[in-house]
């Protein structure tokens, strides 16, 4: 195998669903504007996560290519399988937003559980307390945590975290369109729903359009992400800012440029609360709906 | 240099503005289903189209990383320069959609000019005269080419094409903003407007919701694409369908499969009116608008 010193390809890894989402978008213009300055290439791979042999795979393909290294996203950063072949070939690891210790990697962090419970606190803040949620696949880490956030803050309120109110989706806008559906059929219906990313969110939206249900005065709607889609939809989408391209130039840098020392191998990065139209104050008889100024209103880091 | 046949590398060229628009990830997705098939690899590469040295760059290029081939996308697959380099190095050339002729490479054919046609004559068969334009990037050859569709379905049906309901265009949301206010505040305003692409004609559509313009009823609005985003909006976007998973597809299948026969180095894509909610029949004083069906009313050979 040619040394990998010498090779000037930079691999990303996903999984086929991903790809054409507005996430992998951004996550992959940052990884190209890295590697356009170090005059570096992009090879990008995805894989069928239900194929048995995805070891074999990159094995054969690393063997074929030897690459800088490797860039993964959730799940594949967290399949021991996968770090410990890419591990056992010498090939350097870059994780985008883990759920796992590694203490081989280099790491995005990206704290989703505290950005969902301030998402939910903002809303609960606005004085909705039927609040649906619609969550990501099951088996997806960023997914789950935001849905704990979701809970955390619910329960921090003392509010109930109705069964009813709960919709599954797998990040995809069609179930999105199934989740609105689900949600806005319940007698009394949800205030409020936050789904656990953009492309739902903005399902759920054209869901309440088609139904003749005004955004926001009859109901907030809150996303994640901060995916391009958010600001192509009227009323645009209150949502929160993971920065995917800086995620993603970042990623590639600890590639073409590895930081020296030990804890510099990890790079947490703050999420920011974009208010847009689509939330209002909760409509009661005394006051009247209206769309919250637009301002970011939290900022955190991550860790 | 390794042996070209050897290598399972497939190469991707765009330009960086094209990056994250749904065209470009619809054409990724194809050119990666048929790489995975082939267990070949996809080495993506943006250009700044500003560069004086892109000939250069796409010399070291090829000289570090041999690949199968190269996948070009308008504008780079009219570059003259850019294609003698790849001649010039024996390097397999496919394009997408090109607008010059070239006996040398393998080419997907789309007649975007007959597409905008189609188009039009749907709004004018509404009952639709004062037709606004949305433009795309003054140097895009598949830009220019609907410009001149939707002009000969005007000029063909007796109708004027007013300068002051075309404006321009550079393909993102953005553009398109700006576009939708200028036509919308035209006295008397357009009754239809066809952006040239998908993106254009969302950021119209939103802008027409934020001033309270009914789509369909008070305004028509049609795009071209069929990226995602025609239907991630309500209302869903009528628009003018390239099959651009299977450009993608069949344009990487050229590479990895290439013809044995001449006449097999072209192959010509269908495009499809796709009707959805965003357009109606023209509301005179006797009849009320209402959606059209929802069907393709057009399908046809690009050549």
């Amino acid at each position: 195998m040619a040394s990998r010193d010498a090779s000037h390809l930079v691999g990303f890894f996903c999984d086929i669903p991903m790809v054409g989402s507005g996430y992998f978008g951004m996550l992959q213009m940052g990884i190209m504007t890295r590697c356009r300055k170090a005059r570096c290439e992009l090879v990008i791979k995805a894989f069928d996560l239900k194929d048995p042999d995805i070891p074999e795979q990159v094995h054969t393909l690393l063997e074929r290519t030897p690459m800088l290294g490797v860039i993964l996203t959730e799940p594949m950063c967290d399949m021991l399988d996968v770090k410990g072949l890419l591990a056992r070939e010498g090939v350097p690891v870059v994780r985008i937003a883990p759920h796992t210790e590694d203490g081989d990697t280099y790491d995005i962090c990206h704290d989703n559980l505290q950005a969902a419970v301030d998402m939910t606190n903002y809303l609960i803040g606005l004085g909705h307390k039927r609040i649906g949620f619609v969550k990501g696949p099951a088996d997806h880490g960023d997914a789950n945590a935001r849905f704990a956030g979701f809970r955390k803050a619910m329960e921090d309120a003392g509010l109930p975290v109705l069964e009813e109110l709960c919709a599954d989706g797998n990040f995809e806008y069609s179930s999105g369109l199934i989740a609105g559906e689900k949600l806005l059929a319940v007698v009394p219906p949800p205030t409020a729903i936050f789904a656990c990313n953009d492309e739902m969110a903005v399902a759920v939206l054209a869901t309440a359009q088609r139904m003749g249900i005004k955004i926001p005065e009859e109901l907030s709607l809150a996303g994640f992400d901060d995916a391009p889609l958010a600001r192509t939809v009227w009323p645009e989408l209150t949502t929160c800012r993971q920065k995917m391209e800086l995620m993603g130039y970042l990623a590639a840098d600890f590639l073409i440029n590895p930081p020296t020392s030990r804890e510099a191998h990890s790079r947490p990065q703050q999420h920011e609360l974009v208010i847009r139209q689509s939330t209002a104050r909760l409509k009661t008889s005394a006051t009247d709906a209206a769309p919250v100024e637009r301002s970011a209103v939290g900022r955190r880091a991550a860790n």
